[in-house]
């Protein structure tokens, strides 16, 4: 009975949003998993907000529960995280719209057990990691004749920017470089988007 | 007798290798801790070697003294650190050598308490904070469609390097980072000088 049903091709349940996959029982749940046509999960860093659904709804979700998120237009902007200092987990959060893609620029503060503190600055494409793949970003922190630069391709908001900030891929340095580089307490990151050919 | 003392001025006591200022007791031993005529210490990082002497004598030292430093010619190289994944805390050292001056290239390797591993990379000059001033370095980690770089001005080897290595005022990163960039074990990072007009 197990050896037919392994046999057994079942759809992809993203089917009715475009998935034309047929799968085996035993590959259809991992592949369900990571369908590029499953439905996105609201881009904010944090879990408390659960919001899904479609690709085109992300932004109007942003606009509507997400209110307080600054978007700024352009391919070249600054990202102002203010009151850095501030003890605690924090997060700072903004949006970039360019090339036709908004783009979510994170900064994220993270206090060790240790007493160490560090600071993780990513960005990510409201959509997929194909989409992605033409796009890289730099972020750049300027000032004292200092420049700490980062330059990466953007994750997808399909896969979330959370692995990528726990593994460091990305723009990662502790409070004695953010001391270097902010104006008192506010830290202006450099964001530039680009298009890869 | 104190208030006297206090008015009469005492050479530099390093007078005779080019100081020319008088001082005050109470200021001269803070002077003489920062003079710029006071001998330059051995550069290496870490506190092994005692040695001391003129600046014309640093190359001549670690020529002799220090054999296992590689040198490079020019002002665009590889700096390139084998076997970073050892355990331990671990310095990788080279010179560079350009615009008729030399450069020491130091990656050290810090494992804290917590067992978080962090490398630290920075440039000095063989030369005062003076001379310093009219140079900039970049470090570069590049691959995997990823770069990171931190450009400032070189260390002056009077002032030493660990200042700024604990205050991480270099490249700092962890061991995710380096793993990213690296090649079999092997860390290779492109450094540049060049002249601040």
């Amino acid at each position: 009975m197990e050896k037919v049903a392994n046999n057994l091709m079942f759809p992809c349940k993203h089917k009715q949003t475009g998935c034309r996959m047929s799968l085996g029982l035993n590959e259809k749940a991992e592949h369900e998993e990571v369908c590029e046509f499953r439905p996105y999960s609201c881009p904010c860093p944090g879990a408390s907000c659960s919001w899904q659904g479609q690709l085109e709804k992300v932004m109007v979700h942003l606009q509507h529960a997400h209110q307080n998120i600054t978007t700024l237009n352009g391919e070249d902007i600054v990202f102002l995280a203010t009151e850095i200092n501030l003890p605690g987990a924090v997060d700072w959060v903004m949006m970039q719209s360019c090339f036709g893609h908004h783009f979510m620029l994170i900064l994220e503060k993270q206090e060790k057990c240790d007493g160490h503190t560090q600071f993780f600055a990513i960005v990510q494409l409201i959509g997929s990691r194909k989409q992605a793949e033409h796009f890289a970003y730099r972020l750049e922190l300027n000032g004292n004749r200092r420049r700490l630069t980062w330059e990466a391709m953007p994750r997808s908001s399909h896969e979330g920017v959370a692995s990528a900030i726990m593994g460091s891929d990305c723009l990662v340095f502790d409070t004695s470089i953010a001391q270097l580089f902010a104006d008192n307490g506010n830290l202006g990151i450099n964001v530039t988007i680009s298009i890869v050919c």
